[in-house]
């Protein structure tokens, strides 16, 4: 927080790019044996799969994500010379049994890519690894570079947020679902990542709860900046309005984002904050209004255009309904992406867009 | 934003302690000639006029914070042997014609205490001047250590947050006179900083827009942890809900400090964000019912307690008007706190917490 500004701009630079990594990648899923510290495994592994040789597990009961065990060794002998630190606990924090796995791969001439919150860099063995090697280590959640802060001007072309109930309701598996349904279109379509996962799967975007506070919103005029008129920009969501670790984050990236269509993403059958099990969920129309209510501060038209649930929790017998009867309450498109399709939605925002001033459809 | 949590911790160091510094200090207020730009210099000299020994200005249209002027020499024929960084420009900036004062002033056996968002350090200059004088910078906008992820838990003791229609409204100024009043009836009472200025002033606390974006209501933990029942912090808010730049700091902030009595602040008269003058205010009903909303995430019993306006923009005759209208409407105290007291706000705070279950008076 600052003060006085006038508009004025902190100078930042604009070299946030994407490192150059040799591909394919040996996956890391260390010794997590809970599929939601995986996620940046399986996300990236379902995304991408034709950039992952093998998967590099500590323990017969870690996350298997499907790929082939492969060891630093044999990873070596095969020629690649990427490592992908595939787990992502809370906090980003760092197991110490990592650590002998890190030192072996960069004496083996891998670069290792992380996600993490802490540092890799800051481990002693690994930092003399890194100085002996000359490897690189590229920590994600760490961007270099200065930033600006946000303001309300509004940016040329179209952005669709995800935007979601809770943390782990599939915001980055909307936008990219999104982004695929629209260049299959023909549409000009670009995902834009805000975390590690997605960074990793579109080499490009910024992690932006490693961002100093102060310029949350600013930095989505790095990752979503000025575009064509009639382009559309698919930002993925962070966190949720409703979690009270993450909320003010939240706010940040839906008023940088400055979002002319939001999709709503939620678990079905999900009453509460996952990880706080004492703080209720508002009801879906709630949650909507709160989300648009936040976004009409920077971008007046700010709507919804659909909401995509995972309804994997419910019997399957009832997914249909549950979306049916979703659909009739809001007046909007409800799908489950895996299950059925994306489409309505995208036949939703396109609508939408072409009706205003600035026709999104080419 | 991370996932998964289950309520666990990252590990993280309690060891935020403010500096040992050396007083009286020199009060750097650099070439700013915008007294916005002069708010550290001003807040602290006006809360801590018994610290200051001097000002230093570079140039006569320097804002000047009414200090007996001083250069590096003098000061240190004084015995001073720290600088206060007064200057706090948009984004923390730092000005190129500060460098030469700096290296002065670490030469001359200075240490220098700063709240910009620009590491001094960073400079060639002064990292030079550190090494070569072996004294020391400390830079707040820069926290070190580690943080704890924000939980909804409820910590003991009561809390009061000010929060504002927009930057600069008066939020630091109202928390001191709170905590001030407060300690003049007998209440136990601390108050608690989350800026740089409020820092200086109260020797502690943290600079919340300084701290990575997944710890914005964590870092509260640490800056308003556990206290008695009976007694009162009363935290210093940041930025504003309705800003386009800081919002998602200020929600993240709302949430960590999980205030039972809130203090609205804002500059009578003032109809629009003053940095960004398309960006209208809501009415003030509806400010207020956005930050109770807010806060009731954490805390079902967020209330407000009373408005701080800044009627110094209005005619001298129309103030106490101004005052007891917004009084009518919103069945609230309101005081201008330099113009008329804090005193109804106390009562009013003291009195709903008297009859909370756990009372606030001993």
């Amino acid at each position: 927080m600052t003060s006085g500004l006038k508009q004025q701009r902190e100078p930042h630079d604009q070299t946030h790019g994407y490192p150059s990594l040799a591909k394919p990648y040996l996956v890391f899923v260390g010794d997590v044996t809970d599929p939601l510290d995986a996620k940046t495994a399986t996300g990236f592994v379902h995304w991408r799969p034709e950039w992952c040789a093998g998967q590099l597990r500590l323990s017969t009961d870690t996350v298997d994500v499907g790929l082939p065990e492969m060891s630093i060794t044999q990873a070596r002998d095969c020629g690649i010379s990427t490592l992908l630190v595939g787990v992502s606990p809370l906090g980003g924090g760092f197991s110490p049994r990592w650590i002998a796995v890190m030192v072996e791969a960069l004496n083996a001439g891998m670069d290792i890519v992380s996600g993490l919150h802490q540092r890799l860099s800051d481990q002693p063995e690994i930092a003399a690894a890194i100085a002996a090697s000359q490897r690189h280590v590229h920590e994600l959640r760490h961007p270099a570079g200065s930033f600006p802060l946000g303001t309300p001007r509004r940016r040329p072309g179209n952005r669709c947020l995800t935007v979601g109930s809770d943390c782990c309701v599939g915001k980055m598996f909307t936008a990219l679902s999104l982004d695929r349904a629209l260049t299959a279109r023909g549409v000009a379509s670009r995902f834009c990542a805000t975390g590690q996962t997605g960074m990793m799967i579109a080499e490009s975007g910024l992690c932006i709860d490693g961002i100093v506070s102060d310029f949350i919103s600013g930095s989505l005029e790095i990752v979503a900046p000025d575009a064509p008129e009639n382009s559309w920009q698919i930002v993925e969501g962070q966190g949720s309005l409703f979690h009270p670790s993450f909320a003010g984050l939240t706010l940040g990236l839906v008023h940088g984002a400055q979002p002319d269509a939001m999709v709503f993403c939620h678990i079905a059958g999900e009453a509460a904050i996952v990880d706080f099990p004492t703080v209720p969920l508002p009801p879906i129309e709630e949650c909507l209004r709160r989300y648009v209510e936040a976004a009409r501060l920077i971008n007046p038209s700010a709507r919804f255009v659909g909401v995509s649930a995972n309804t994997s929790k419910l019997p399957a017998t009832d997914r249909q309904r549950y979306l049916r009867d979703l659909e009739d309450r809001l007046g909007l498109p409800c799908v489950d992406p895996v299950a059925t399709t994306i489409a309505p939605i995208v036949d939703h925002m396109l609508e939408g867009a072409a009706t205003a001033p600035e026709p999104a459809l080419g």
